[in-house]
């Protein structure tokens, strides 16, 4: 199984334990930068312009000179090149505000197309890597996640008019999501759902949350609640048709998935996980799991490309 | 005016350009790690013994192997040693989780004291930098700060009972924190205060609140509210009687705080700031702010040691 891989902007690949971010690196300092996770199959980062899409949101909404898209996607490509085309990894492409007091460049280098079109990066620190993924992805894709409902602390419309509060920005600070899901783990749980403080499903730490009701696809809406826009999520309900299903968005009580007819976590690299058991109480299996599986493009255990 | 300083545990003072964190390290890739900002005066970082205790409290919460304090301590001491001691300073000692999966130590060394000790300070990343005070921050001080009020999203006591959103724990993730202050000065304003959805005030991105009513200096109470202990305000606290007033903790709404006898924001290296205005209105100065400048040992401009 190959090993981590790290390329950088405007360096390309470099030794996965190569150091490449300075003390001042506002990053580390302050979690303060961006980030993207890809699933990457057959060499390839999969959904790539969502993601590329959703980062570029990002940045906007952190005011955050991102450098143009066609040079993250090359970045993306020359880190994937390294990776073996039959073996699956998890993508994360990572852009951080750069050193604090932004006249000093550091390690990152203007990316090259910026350069040439003349265009100011900014100070920002770029880079890439792949890694495998593990056993616990794995499993959770196979076996499904027994999870643990807990309250985000945020009435559901809390960050719709509070921008500064990031709802919908995929930010380096996941300190609370890590925080979440170790909870979670603690109480012997694989995962936390998070719960509006007026008591509305939102989403996992690190997953969307979708849930099928009669023949309908749904997940919980977007603009509203400050949730981030799940790519995954929004493939599955972009090809609800496809396996006979419609697509809605619509706010959701935990207690009420127990009667759906079908709940999952999606996410990039875990893809679909059924939620197994919530708070403890098992829930039924669902079965369109696998063509839901399908649609993403993975089989129970791994993606479909893999074991061709 | 001295530039940045950088050190490493394990490694010592290192040229500050130098990039000391994998790609891998959570301190970025999560921002799940902790710090502590204090002040330097005399070559010294003031309050030491508080940070480290609060830096100790942080990594409690977030599962976090911390080296000996002796370690940190020493650390500190190693990087003010390089340090102008006629300059005032701002010292960062940040510990990340380390590199993902834990088993690569990266370039974080085991801590002196830990490895003698035969305990293992895991696979943490610690370092330290001292950074020059700021124009706008000795100017914060002299002139105080115009502030403006915005929602933190929770309720003042949804984090009391809800440990996995880290109220009260410094961490790395501090996007939202950063964004508020972004928002603030585009809006015209030094720095925001946070107030609860039920519309109590609570803290500032980067600074405690304080204020005064008729002899009692107030602050808002830590356990109810998650709000960071700030150690500034402590230290005012533990020593009001010396300035004749009394010391108290209560939750006041960002409208009473007109009727104050003085409102400041309080941190460690800007010290104590007047707030000069609350969403446009002018707060009357008050004649309290010299003595507790005193108390905390910064004159308007500069700390009272870097006159001498």
């Amino acid at each position: 199984m190959a090993d981590r891989l790290v390329a950088v902007l405007g360096r390309g690949v470099v030794p996965a334990d190569t150091p490449i971010l300075r003390a001042d690196d506002l990053g580390v300092l302050r979690g303060d930068g961006i980030f993207e996770t890809m699933h990457v199959r057959d060499g390839q980062p999969w959904l790539l312009d969502e993601h590329l899409a959703r980062l570029a949101r990002s940045a906007r909404r952190l005011d955050l000179a991102l450098p143009p898209a066609a040079d993250l996607a090359a970045l993306t490509r020359e880190v994937c090149a390294s990776w073996p085309a039959t073996q699956e990894g998890g993508l994360r492409l990572v852009c951080t505000r750069g050193v604090e007091g932004g006249e000093a460049r550091g390690v990152s280098a203007a990316s090259p197309a910026a350069a040439s079109e003349g265009v100011t990066a900014g100070n920002v620190t770029v880079f890439a890597t792949v890694s495998p993924v593990g056993e616990a992805t794995v499993r959770a894709r196979r076996d499904g996640v027994a999870v643990a409902t807990a309250s985000l602390g945020y009435a559901a419309d809390a960050r719709h008019a509070a921008p500064w509060l990031l709802g919908g920005v995929k930010s380096l600070s996941y300190a609370v999501n890590m925080a979440s899901q170790r909870w979670a783990a603690a109480h012997g749980a694989d995962d936390m759902l998070w719960v509006s403080a007026d008591g509305w499903a939102l989403e996992a730490p690190t997953s969307s949350l979708v849930w099928l009701d009669g023949d309908r696809l749904c997940t919980v809406p977007v603009e509203r609640t400050g949730i981030l826009p799940g790519c995954t999520a929004r493939h599955l309900l972009d090809h609800a048709a496809a396996v006979g299903l419609t697509a809605d968005e619509r706010m959701i009580r935990p207690g009420d998935l127990a009667a759906a007819d079908g709940a999952w976590l999606t996410s990039s690299v875990r893809g679909i996980a059924p939620i197994r058991a919530l708070d403890g109480t098992p829930l039924p299996r669902s079965a369109h799991t696998a063509a839901l599986r399908a649609v993403l493009g993975f089989s129970a255990g791994q993606p479909e490309t893999a074991r061709r």
